[in-house]
Order: C-alpha cells, then structure tokens, then sequence
C-alpha cells in the first residue's frame, strides 16, 4: 500500500452487511493475513485450516462467518486467562467480504486526473477531463475515452479504438487499431490486443499471409493479465464476454468466443475460431484446440489437452502426474507397448475362453 | 477496416487469374463469411462444410473451385423461384485467392512515411526518407533501416540492428542489439528479439552467467507474433529462415535454428541449439526440447512433447485426450501401475504357456 | 560484439587461475566453437563430443581439463606432419572458465552514466550519477536507484521502486510500483514485475476483484527473462530469492516463494501461493499447482505436470513422449479403456488362482 487509508471498524460493518461483535470505533489501516497481522489489521477465516491462528493472531479483527464466530466465542469463554478482545465481523462468505475490503484498502488504482505534458495525443482523439493519460502513452488517430479512463505510461492506443467509462490500461500496453474495452476494465502490463491472427494459406509451399480484418470486442468488468495476447478475428470480431478474468501469458487466437464470466488462469492457449461457454475455469497452461465448443460450467484442471469439443459441464482432466523419473522412464517403456499389452490379455482371454 | 477500399469484380478476377461467372462491374467493398456477407462483400467457400450457406449467402460474389461453381450453377437452374444472382469467381484454389484478396482490402499496413517528432533517433543511424518511425520510437546508434520500413510507436531499436526494406515493427517492439531483420518481416507487438539466452555454468551450487555474445538473423518474409520472445545466440547467431511464421507468446532460445516455411504456433518453446527443419508445422503448446534435430516437413499436433530428434517427416504427437476427471483420476492411477501390469501378464503367459 | 575488446592469454590464464601451455603474449579478441573458430578466437572444451574438432580447429587457444589437454598432447606429439600451435589453457572446470571468460568479451552491459533528456524522472526519485536511464524511460515519484543502476529505454519504474546497485533493467521492462530489486539483477525486456495477482472471489456466479496488496522482492543475482510475469501478493509479497534464473515467458503467481540458485526454464507456469526450494532445477514448459511446496534440490525434466507437494530432493518428470501420430492414437484408445483393462486381468487372475 502507498498511502494509509483508515477506516472504522464500524463503518467496514456497515459496508459489508456484517454483524460487529465488539467495538465499532477499532480503526483498521489495513488487511493481513492470521499469522501476520499486527494490531490495526484485519483479517479473515475463510479456509478452516487456518483456524488454528484465532487464538494467537494480534489483528484487531477478524472477518469469519457465523460457525466459525461461535465456536471461537466459546473456546473464549473457557479459556480462563485471556486478555485478548479480537474483534469480529461476522458474515455468510468472509472471503467475499475480504475481496470487497481489499478494494477499500487498495491505493493503486488511484489516480489524479490528467494528461502528462509528455504524452502524444492526436487531435482527433477524444479524452475527458476525468482521464489520466501517463509519460510517454500514445493515443493515436480517432481513438474514444471514456470518463476516467487511466491510460499508463508508454501505453500505446492505436486508431479508432473506443475505450468505455472507468476503464484502465497499466504502463506498456499495446491495442492494435479498432479494439473496442468495455467499462471497468482492466488490462495489465505487457498485454497486446488486436495482433494478427495466424492466418496463412499454402501455396507451393510457402505461406501467403491473410490479412486480418476483424477486430477485438471486449466485454465489461474484465481483466486482462500481463503480457497475454488476443488477436483480432479475420473477418470478424475475437470476442470477450462481460465479466471474464484473464490471467497473465494467455494466447486467444483469433475469432475466439470467450462467454460472460469466465475464468482463464496463466498460460492458457485458445487455438482459433474456438468458443468457450459461461461461467468456465480454464486452469493454467491448458491448451484448447481451434474450431471446437465447450459448453458453459465447464471447468478443466491444469495442463489439460482439449482436443475436441465439450458438450457437457463438470470438471475435465488429461496429462499425466509427475514421477520420480526413474519410474516414469519404466511407464514410457511401458506405454509404447499398450497396444501390444491389449493383444497379449486378448490372447488369453481366447486361450481361456473367456 | 479503417478506410474503405472499393474495388470492381472484374479486377479482382484479373488479379487473381479467376474465372468470372457474373457481372465485371460489381462493386467489392469487403470480404465476408458466407453466413454473414451483406451486399456488396465478397466471400468465399474453401470448406465444403460451408457449402449449404451458397444458396442463402447476400454477398455479392464467391470464391469456389470449380466443382463447386458446377455444382451450384446445377442446383440454381433446378431451382424455380429464384432471384438471386450471385456471381462466382472460379479458381483452384480459393483459400488462397481469399488470402491474396485479404491483402487488398487490408488498410491497417498502410502508412505515410514520416519521422515522428517525438521519436528518438541516434545520429548514426540510417533512417530513409520512406520509412515511418512512431512516436517515442527509441533507434539506437549504428542502426540501419531499409526503404519503406515501419518502426510503430514505443518500439526500440537496438544498436546495430539492420532492418531491411519493407519490414514492418509494430508497436512497443524491442530488439537488442545487432539483431536482422530480412524483407518484409512483420514483428507485432511486445516481441522480443535477441535477449540474452539462459546460460549458466554451475559452479558451488551457484550459477555463473554466460554472456551471450552472439545474435539473432531473422529471414525474409517472416511473422513474428505477439509477445513472442527469440534470444540471442551464446556464440554465434539464433537463425530463424525465410517465410518461417511464428504465432504468439513463442519461446525461440540461444542458437536455435529455424528452417525455411516452417510454421509454428502459439505458447510453443523450442529449447537451446535444436534444429528444426523447413517446412515443418508446430502445434501450439508443443515443447522442443533442446540441442536436437528435427526433420523436414515434420508436423506435430499442440502440445507434442518433443524430446528426441525426429528424423522422418511426418505427423507426431503425445499427450493424453481430456476426460471427465472421475474418469482421469482412475485412469491415473492405473497408469502409475502400468509397470505392474505388464509383469503380471507376463506372470500368466509364463502359467499358459504362452 | 559491438566493440572489439583484445586481451592477452597471458592475462586470461591468470584471471581464470588455469595453466598455459603456449604463448602468453597470443592476443585473444573473442570467443568460438572449436568448429568456427578463426585465428585471435579462443574456444573450450567442456562436451567431450566435440574433442574430435580439437585437431582441426583454427582457433588460437583451446580451454580444456588435465585429461583433455594430455590426450591432445599426446596425439600431437604421435602426428608426424602437424604445423599447428594450438595454446591450451588447463583447468578443472572449462565450462565455467567459458562463463567467466564470456563476460570479459561482452560489451553489451557496458554503458556510459547519464540521463536521456527525453526521459521523464519524478523530482521525488532517486537517481544517482553513475546511473544510466534511457530515452522515454519513466521513473515515477518515490523511486530509489542504487548506484549504476541501467534502466533502458522505454522502461517505467513504478511509484516508490527500490532498485539496488548495479541491477539492470533492459528495454521496453515495466514494474508496477513498490518492487523491490536486489543487487545486480537483470530483468529483460517485456518482463513484467508486479503485475496484479490472480484473485478473485465468485459471488452469484460473477467474479468480485481482490484488491493485490502485496509488493514483489526480487533478490540479488537474478536474472528474469523476456517478457516474464512476476505477480505482486494478495497481502505480502511474492518473493524470489538470491541468485535465482528465469527464462522467458515465465509465469511467476502471487505469493510464490523461489528458494535461491534455482534456475526456471523457459514457459514455466507456478500457481499462487506455491514454495519452490533451493538449488531447484525447473524444465522448461513445467506446470505447477499452486498451494505445494518443492523441496530444496529438485528437478523437473521438461513440461512436467507436479500436482502435489515433492518432499525429496530428485530428478521427476511426467507426460508422455513423442510417437507418429498413427501409433499415439491407438496408446490414446488403448488409455482410455486402461481401467478396464485392470478388471480384466483381474478376472484372469482369479480364474488361474493367481
């Protein structure tokens, strides 16, 4: 954190619904964890596992919800020699508590208007007042803010692009011409949107480069990780729904569908044209093939290979676990000759009439 | 598209040696799917899959072989009530006749030569009157621009680099030192080229850098995508050859070399001083490992774990399908017994016989 | 090499502590492989593979071990017709003899201090006199840079940085602010460091953002890749350790705790809250889980998959190895039906009493 916000214990139960159990005027100058909060923190029991720490933390209070508050309540009273008044905030879902906190505390994403005089605007770029416009960001012919927008340092907004009200790129981001943001969202660092497709057709055999026409339509309240990539579509637009969470070094290829309120975690690649449902978790370094479907609440576990369209939802896997390398070595062995292993039980089966 | 291009039936026939069936004075203004042209795009039918969308299309013209122009041309005359003219431009190959028409109607590559004001250029470096260098584009000492380069806004130039005519930087691109850049080359955006390998010598259970004093010479022709990183050679220079096409957020490392027409794509990492051959074809996600060969035109589908040279040309693979993870889970399980297995079968054959 | 540097063997014996056997007043002005090696080139012998190109090498000095250089002497002195004076220098370690002369031959770290004039520089920074920062670099208000410090061009410094003497931040890097980094570390460029952590909380089906708290600490005698993403923490930071190497394309999640002298390959992925060891080896393409710790002293052979905590130290691997795609989609059938397979020999079993 960078500037110290102080807010009363009070006025942080009044924000989350929750019901106070001790002193309304305790201030709080911020979130820690059980184990390292100091006294002026908060914090919170999300996970059971970490119920060990209630006793000991120092926070000055503690987001938990109402078993938990209970239980604690009466450890407290048997306890004949306590001298602590933890207090707590109870609610339904303390972790959703602590991600709506944690927006109280956060000090990064505040900003004073304005365009730094070493930006490069151009005069038919439309920027409100209430922009920021950092050192060195560029803002290329035709392009729209919204009000608020931030654009970071060395960003560079290329022709037309339309970039909706409270919308924020960080330093070093690059959209390509025409990309279209959506309010509220986030694009962190590195990420590039609206690069060429990989469109390339064969002749004689070289490549011979189709040009990429569509744009990219990218939906509200989303979040885009750093140096992620999404390409513009051929013909038409990439398209990324309202509400979807992009992790950082993702690949969507062009003419990809992503539904509202997807999750995409590090490292996923998104081959072209594919489309993914609603309410999805992709987990990190999956990769899914092109011109396929996966329908919504599909969840895929880490790494796993999509190589063809999911109809159903529920949680999908591939790969296999990691090993001591020695005893993988035997299973590779081993794997190569599955097909023969097949015949030989067959085999038998035959000898035995079964 | 940012300007609209306007461009008459019959020259579009003549620039790509089709067959006109229609009017030559129809007016093209863009390219369109099948499902989606409205009047006055032109579209094209490459996959026979599409085939169904002919007879409901409201683009002014198609691209199709001539089977399916035959084929059409029947089914139009069987029909009683119809008063569409569609006109047909019949070519062998029309993915390519799309590709080539891309091009035409492709206006995002056009620019006005010109040095930005805000554009930092050394005094050594040779920057022709017909190149376009962006805003806050850094060129280094000794660099050498063909004609007609594009260098986008935010991008850096190394010293030394020698970027020859027609290539094209996008924006917020970065080249080290001494990297070259072939004919035509495209770079997108936040690509990396010639950072320095990873190497290091061990030496008491600490690493010892070793500079990389080599560098990196990228051929004609080539596309490298976004975000893509290609390091620096250890001694001599990482080669990447004509028309090679590399998709996004692609790992190319110290002394690797790339033959001509070879086609990689997305989130693929190719290890140190491997070799791959010419128009070979890398599915995305797919590893290489390093210091080994592979052949000519070997393809391999996303996510190939590669750690062997390959030696014959070919379609390779690895990596196990997604399942329902229940059904993952046991499968899982099983294999961590594979080993197992094969002796017990063994143990039987021995019983039988066999 | 941009500027030819001339160094004597005589002075590189004794900065290497190796023994010379040869001329110390040869002039030595760069490195090579014993296969292109030129005259004035000095090359090493670390892979015995290569000693077959001792004898024909064109190179002025050769760095090998005691065995090698006795074998070559006693080859030399059997061949009747030699005209060649090669210089050796002996030591136990060549490769690390390499590494360390290869920074001798490197220029690209060398720079002249001084501030660009088109850099923008917050009055509050910190900027000593032995720092170099380049054009359109942006060092935004708090910033501390230790003495010789190199910030590229191109680079934005975040608010209240702290950067320690002689680190090194190439071209077009962006950390986001309150990132720490130690001394003599190198950050590459597209790198990006401090970039929000994945972390949000599902509410009704939507996603509701965390607030990212935490900082990042980076240790001394890093090295991070081209265009790597290192995440802040959600309350602490994320933290990579001393001496620790990072490829490209990495992904570093919030909360990571990296032991030092661990090196991590190319298109690593390692998930939010994980602890990887010391002296760590990491293949490139590798996924990890987040929430697992890696013991001190592991290794992972390329793209392994690790799901679960590794508590030795070790060499582990997982996935499946390349096949023509022919053969790998009967293992991928024959997969699928391993469970039943099991059953099967089972029954077998029983019915032989086995």
């Amino acid at each position: 954190m960078l500037l110290k916000k102080v807010i009363s214990l009070g006025e942080i139960a009044a924000q989350l619904s929750a019901k106070l159990i001790g002193s309304p005027d305790t201030q709080i100058e911020g979130l820690a964890t059980l184990q390292t909060a100091t006294s002026g923190r908060l914090s919170f029991l999300s996970n059971p596992v970490y119920k060990k720490y209630l006793s000991t933390t120092n926070a000055s209070a503690v987001l938990l919800n109402e078993e938990g508050a209970n239980e604690f309540l009466q450890e407290q009273r048997m306890a004949t020699e306590t001298s602590q008044h933890l207090n707590l905030l109870v609610m339904d879902n303390p972790y959703l508590g602590y991600a709506k906190l944690s927006a109280l505390f956060d000090t990064a994403y505040d900003f004073v208007p304005g365009v730094h005089t070493r930006s490069v605007i151009a005069d038919s770029a439309v920027v409100p007042a209430s922009c920021f416009v950092g050192a060195n960001a560029v803002i290329e012919d035709g392009v729209t803010l919204g009000e608020s927008v931030y654009v970071g340092a060395n960003t560079v907004v290329g022709r037309n692009c339309k970039i909706a009200d409270g919308a924020r790129l960080w330093a070093n981001v690059t959209l390509y011409s025409g990309v279209k943001i959506g309010l509220r969202t986030i694009v962190h660092s590195g990420a590039v949107i609206g690069s060429d497709g990989f469109g390339n057709a064969q002749h004689d055999g070289n490549w011979v480069k189709i040009a990429q026409l569509g744009g990219v339509t990218i939906g509200d309240d989303v979040e885009i990780g750093s140096n992620t990539s999404i390409d513009c579509g051929a013909l038409e637009d990439t398209v990324i729904g309202n509400g979807v969470k992009i992790d950082n070094l993702v690949q969507i290829a062009h003419n990809v569908h992503i539904g509202d309120h997807t999750a995409v975690a590090g490292c996923v690649g998104i081959a072209g044209s594919t489309v993914v449902g609603k309410h999805c978790i992709i987990g990190g370094g999956t990769g899914v093939a092109g011109h396929i479907e996966i329908a919504d609440k599909v969840a895929m576990t880490g790494m796993t290979m999509v190589t063809k369209s999911i109809t159903q939802p529920g949680l999908y896997s591939s790969g296999t676990g990691v090993e001591p390398n020695a005893k993988w070595r035997k299973t590779a062995v081993r794997l190569r000759n599955l097909d023969d292993l097949f015949k030989r039980l067959k085999n038998i089966e035959k000898k035995l009439g079964l």
